[in-house]
């Protein structure tokens, strides 16, 4: 009998869950801070709903739910011409859904569906499991969780602004150091294939130039050397490449180089007005990276990606701008959205490597120790008085050994134990143990709460 | 092209998942208070560990996921006898994964797996979607959220006290009125059955029991004489019927029906020994209610069910004692728990029909006007101070008439608008307004936080 979660899943247990919890929750706050509402879709989609949207490549990791049907039909249906084409194509006709891939596609579907109900812009959050049936590997899963950001409705750049600020706000809220928002403009790399005059090979350059973090400058130059086979071109390339320096040094050389494109005017000027806002009160000040390229197609305006260099982690999250959410789903009016996600599974990562998680408030803070039947009652009395005053306590339910009790609250990293025998019940007192320390003390039953807890663990 | 979610699924607005939130968040809290920790399963589980668990009708309901796999073999394979019978057994073996049907079997598996990694009582909580092929109908849905707390490993009654006091503070934090909490014991069930001799058919008459909410008493005893067409039987049955009363008083009644019933004399003490931690502090006390019966088959001792009698709607949750836990996984020692479980869809329902939501708090609090480009620097870092003091606020993106901008919010239902014109912002000010009592107001900027705002709302 299996045991363990199917492939490339995971059980997350309690330890897991509150630092999973608390990145989510952190993201959350910080979203409906910023006028964000939630969105939750089902885990599965009509199949139609999914297919033709991912890619060749993406459609083959799609989860098909099998429908319950009637199979004396579909047998009789699929035996004149029964082989492995005719079964893929039957077996997918009769999945009619299929799990979720991505939070971007239902976005879509929802917002086509509600176009009349919905005020735009709309802004929305995401926070749900995906589905991906890719070959597991360290820290790629088949199940994982997606949390996007995006806003429908509106060209204005003031929409990049604010989720920029989140990134900002999010970045310091969870105490990531060396937190870094570096964006680009596709209309600055388009402008660079116009000068190089390869438009047409847009997205194979711009997917070799995405692979510049991963595999150094030197060796993407050198293959675009290869694929372009031209002086000038590479000329042109590595000129872009060399500009750096602050956003206004950059801003001004970019002007510059693309003196004659609108469309390279077009791009500097954009990210120069979103910089504008970007002043001391920012933590973390967007900074241009023109070798940042992102490899989704649909980009048209202004990429992100956040990074940290504490750690070797890739991208926290990115997002961008794109030119029309509806149009997959037949809607006719034009709706731009520019979008931002989080990667909760590689923030976890960070934070757990960095041991940036806030260690109290987590657990479960005092274990009453059960002293024998006839004390009980008070001692449950007590428990719901401790919980009145918001402290997360549990009471042993029987009266072992004390031994037993106290080692079950080391194992489940409970802080304090707290025992109200006889004498102590008479005179209304309970003694307090800090485990951790090793310290003890007599106090009146009405004195404790979390505050006398934070000042015991204090001393 | 499908816009909609598959049949029986949906898609949850922001207003409705603010309310979903707002149940989940209260119960969490509690549980939490009680220190039951979290637990997150994978949706999908292997197909064996679901497989024979939720008896024929159950698993018919699985919703089952499809292998990439090699379908020329496949096909070669399932070629010499095709029909329905074949597809079907074909099919299922190529369904290595189904979806969660429930909670309890994914925690039985996760326990199993952990057994001695976990310590005992083991007092989990999980939240999260199940999906079930049912036909779906008004109110019941093939994907919904359940939400389960359980205590493993430990025979102790407290562990049953405590579980009926999550309910009382559950009923009390929401608001529900008239929220029952009605207990039983299996055992007493079981006594009853001894009685009447009428053991062999246990399952069958705790099923017509069962319905005795939804078809009354009298149906349900003229079923129950029709089926067993025995005058004394009938007689022990109505005599067991006719005990009515406080606690006390049926606990008394009972003690004498089974005064020759070893075990229905313990499910008696059982019951005598639970009710007895139900004091005046408590704002629901748990009422024995002797026609409760649960359909399930796996509970053995005390069961509970709570409804509210404000509305119809049937049960707001339940749960019981079940004998072991671990046995299904072939895990040798014997883990006996006790668990509850909330109706989240119905609790729902009945807060949304009696309006118990809190309406403060759940929408994003202040938009602030675009006033124009010149001024959007000093709008936008405005906005940035008032999320620093923990508003919600949102800054329109654009420029447009004013007219249109305070729409969105009313749509939105933003109840405060601010604005931050030229003669506003040099004195360090801000006009607001509250849209609901068209009541304005200029007051330093400064000086606008949340108690502004709420007693702005008061006037």
């Amino acid at each position: 009998m299996k045991l363990l979660p199917p492939k490339g899943m995971r059980d997350f247990d309690a330890e897991t869950l509150r630092k999973r919890h608390y990145i989510i929750q952190t993201i959350k706050n910080i979203l409906e801070g910023f006028a964000f509402e939630p969105l939750e879709t089902p885990a599965m989609e009509y199949s139609e709903v999914l297919t033709g949207k991912y890619g060749e490549e993406g459609e083959q990791l799609l989860f098909r739910v099998l429908d319950n049907g009637d199979y004396e039909a579909a047998a009789a249906a699929l035996a004149p011409a029964l082989n492995g084409a005719s079964l893929k194509r039957f077996l997918h006709a009769h999945c009619e859904k299929a799990l979720r891939y991505d939070l971007t596609i239902p976005l879509a579907r929802f917002v086509a569906a509600n176009y009349h109900r919905l005020s735009f812009p709309y802004r929305r959050y995401q926070i749900q499991p995906v589905w991906r049936g890719d070959r597991p590997q360290k820290g790629r899963y088949r199940e994982f969780y997606q949390c996007d950001a995006d806003i429908i409705g509106s060209d204005a750049l003031m929409n990049e602004v604010e989720l920029l600020s989140v990134y900002d706000a999010a970045g310091t809220a969870l105490g990531i150091p060396e937190f870094h928002i570096l964006i680009n403009s596709r209309k600055i790399l388009n402008a660079l294939l116009e000068l190089m005059g390869e438009q047409a090979r847009a997205h194979l350059i711009i997917s070799i130039i995405d692979k510049i973090d991963k595999m150094g400058a030197e060796k993407v130059l050198g293959d675009l050397e290869m694929l372009l086979g031209d002086a000038r071109k590479m000329e042109v390339l590595r000129a872009f490449f060399a500009i750096q320096g602050t956003n206004e040094v950059q801003l001004a050389q970019l002007k510059s180089l693309f003196k004659d494109s609108i469309l390279g005017q077009e791009g500097v000027a954009e990210l120069a007005y979103i910089v504008s806002f970007f002043g001391a009160r920012f933590r973390h000040i967007p900074q241009i990276r023109l070798t940042l390229a992102r490899g989704l197609d649909y980009y048209t305006g202004m990429i992100v990606e956040v990074t940290t260099t504490a750690v070797s982690m890739g991208s926290l999250g990115g997002g961008g701008r794109y030119a029309d959410l509806g149009r997959v789903f037949g809607l006719k009016e034009r709706l731009s959205g520019v979008g931002i996600s989080f990667g909760i599974d590689r923030i976890y990562e960070v934070m757990d490597q960095l041991d940036l998680f806030p260690t109290g408030n987590f657990y479960t803070e005092i274990l009453l120790v059960h002293m024998g039947s006839e004390l009980e009652k008070n001692i449950f009395a007590y428990a719901q008085d401790l919980r009145e005053k918001g402290l997360r306590c549990m009471l042993y339910p029987t009266p072992e050994k004390m031994g037993k009790q106290i080692k079950y609250a080391e194992k489940k990293r409970i802080p304090f134990v707290a025992f109200l025998g006889a004498q102590e019940q008479s005179k209304g007192q309970v003694l307090v143990k800090c485990l951790d320390k090793g310290l003890q003390k007599i106090i009146l039953q009405s004195e404790l709460c979390a505050a006398t807890l934070t000042n015991f663990q204090g001393q």
